[in-house]
């Protein structure tokens, strides 16, 4: 069959242009008679990905200089450890605002380390929202603040983040990273996993203050230490080559595009597509996030029956619109439409959720 | 350029069979519409991927029903701490042999953990060798002892395994899995990078004895945890999707040459005609491994003076031979002669090396 409009919520859509390159230059990669998938991580080919990548997102971000670009491995869940590892100290609290599964899986890792407590939850309300700015009470003593900037599974995001003042905040940005520009110098660091907005999986990308990793503990487990993987330079062991050198040919794309002001424009508009159609039969496509919560990255929604629901999955992808289905854990409808989905691809489950409505309405 | 013969030691050669393939079907895997890289890790298409590459490494390794396969991120790095994090429990000792600078850095983070010993070191020497079974005297109280079956930087590699009786055996195979058959039911837990002989960075193979990994502290951080890594069948979070997916094509092609016996068999020949020279002309290729702790993946050897090392790695270049320099932390020449590594190109190196040695012996 041909290419798919694909709304899986990660591992997902990737640039046709992206995957192009990568097809043609698979076999030999930038004249060094070697495939990308077989080069050094030391060579000078791979260096060279590895610097242009940062610099790419250095640029997109605007990130000042006072913080570090790394990558590391293990996805999104070894962070939830490398968190509290490098940052929960004796005495020490950590908050968590509690937003979603992933957030929830967050704070679990932190409980084993030391001290944790949710200064925030919406899970009574099915994680319809994220808290507002001033509903956020840090505790005494507390060693960070924890968010989840988008929460995947649940279709909520944060568009005001909470002032910590000198509290150091933390944010998993795994599934908005790169989607928009945002104020990142109130953030001590961010980890993002790269299967969403910037590559495959296999690859997580952190931005950090370096003041706030230097001085790690010398016995945390080598690949936890943030302070080794800055002072590395990501190279500390082998990294995946591969999914830094599709992160970097994201990011160049991405400028391509116009950089994220430009990324957001069309991300806002293609949000506001399946939105207004929410908006529209509220009786009939029921969306599970609060209004001011609304993620422009993940829609989701619910039928009025599960038939409906499996119905509505199931003729979308007959129509080459794949990976509808919600997340396992929630059920319902999920749209995922990151970067790499184009407006066309927005339209057209508009078209099609306007004609299903008309079609299946009672 | 043309593809050349790539010696390099890891990110290293992949089958060109294989390359091929995933060039192939970058664009639609497998009639979903969709790259490979873009697929979900809970699609029946990834689904399809994981089951066979851990049934044709099953069936490779001929491996016993009461081991489990799984897959891990974050590299040989990363286990190293793993390994005393689920085994090395208050009151116990872990025993070490350390054979090179990762069997060093994996004793390091044991460290780091708990009670650890060398129970054998091969440092003063160069690391030249690996123990003779009844060189191996175990502590009281031994938690497991860990090997480095092949040491990558130092090409040397175990051919008669210790024995530990009911003390369990672990092992760092990353740079020899799957190049030959070997006797996996002595071992409790195996543990392998991808990136040698088995497929690109990003992914981590681990067969463990089912009995050894149940029952493992809960409250030990979740990405560290076999036992959860084992239960989730390498699903409890996004796994490296495309790591896996070549994996799984290695597997195969190993599948298509014979399996390992006969790979066995090609590694010897080609390894053969490096050491060959190395004895015929032992005052100018000065071989850096004890003669039975030869590895027949790594083929390591000093030239009489670094400037000719220098020109050796620089004229291979020049010919097609690339990768030939030696680690940067011994210096020297290394030829990796991993599986996918053809005998043309062990022969065109014996060539080369034969003519290099005419030209430059004095």
């Amino acid at each position: 069959m041909g290419r798919i409009f694909n709304f899986n919520a990660g591992p997902a859509a990737l640039p046709l242009e992206v995957l192009r390159e990568v097809q043609e230059e698979l076999l030999d990669f930038d004249g060094t008679g070697m495939s990308v998938l077989e080069i050094s991580h030391r060579s000078p080919a791979f260096e060279k990905v590895l610097q242009d990548t940062k610099s790419d997102i250095r640029d997109l971000l605007a990130l000042p200089e006072d913080f570090g670009i790394f990558f590391m491995a293990g996805g999104g869940s070894l962070q939830f450890s490398c968190v509290p590892y490098n940052f929960l100290s004796e005495g020490k609290v950590a908050a968590y605002a509690d937003t979603g599964s992933f957030s929830d899986k967050a704070f679990q890792e932190a409980e084993k380390v030391g001290k944790a407590v949710k200064v925030f939850s919406s899970k009574a309300q099915g994680y319809d929202r994220v808290p507002r700015p001033e509903e956020i009470r840090l505790p005494e003593q507390c060693a960070y603040l924890h968010i989840t900037g988008n929460n995947t599974i649940e279709g909520t995001e944060y568009f005001d983040y909470p002032e910590t003042g000198d509290i150091p905040l933390i944010a998993d940005m795994s599934s908005e990273i790169l989607s928009r520009p945002f104020p990142v110098e109130k953030f001590s660091l961010i980890y993002s996993g790269a299967q969403k907005n910037i590559g495959p999986a296999g690859t997580v990308l952190v931005l950090a203050k370096k003041d706030f990793v230097a001085g790690r503990d010398k016995k945390l487990p080598v690949m936890l230490n943030y302070e080794t993987m800055l002072d590395k330079d990501s190279l500390y062991n082998t990294p995946p080559v591969f999914a830094i050198y599709i992160v970097g040919k994201v990011a160049k794309w991405l400028k391509k595009q116009g950089g994220l002001a430009a990324v957001e424009t069309v991300n806002r508009k293609k949000a506001a597509l399946l939105y207004d159609l929410l908006d529209t039969y509220p009786e009939f496509y029921k969306g599970r996030a609060a209004k001011d919560s609304r993620s422009i990255m993940n829609v989701t929604f619910n039928l009025p029956s599960k038939e409906l629901e499996a119905k509505f999955a199931e003729e979308g992808k007959q129509q080459g619109l794949g990976g509808l289905k919600g997340h396992r854990s929630v059920g319902g409808i999920r749209a995922s439409i990151y970067n790499a989905m184009p407006l066309a691809g927005c339209e057209a489950l508009a078209a099609f959720m306007e004609k299903f409505y008309k079609d299946n309405v009672k």
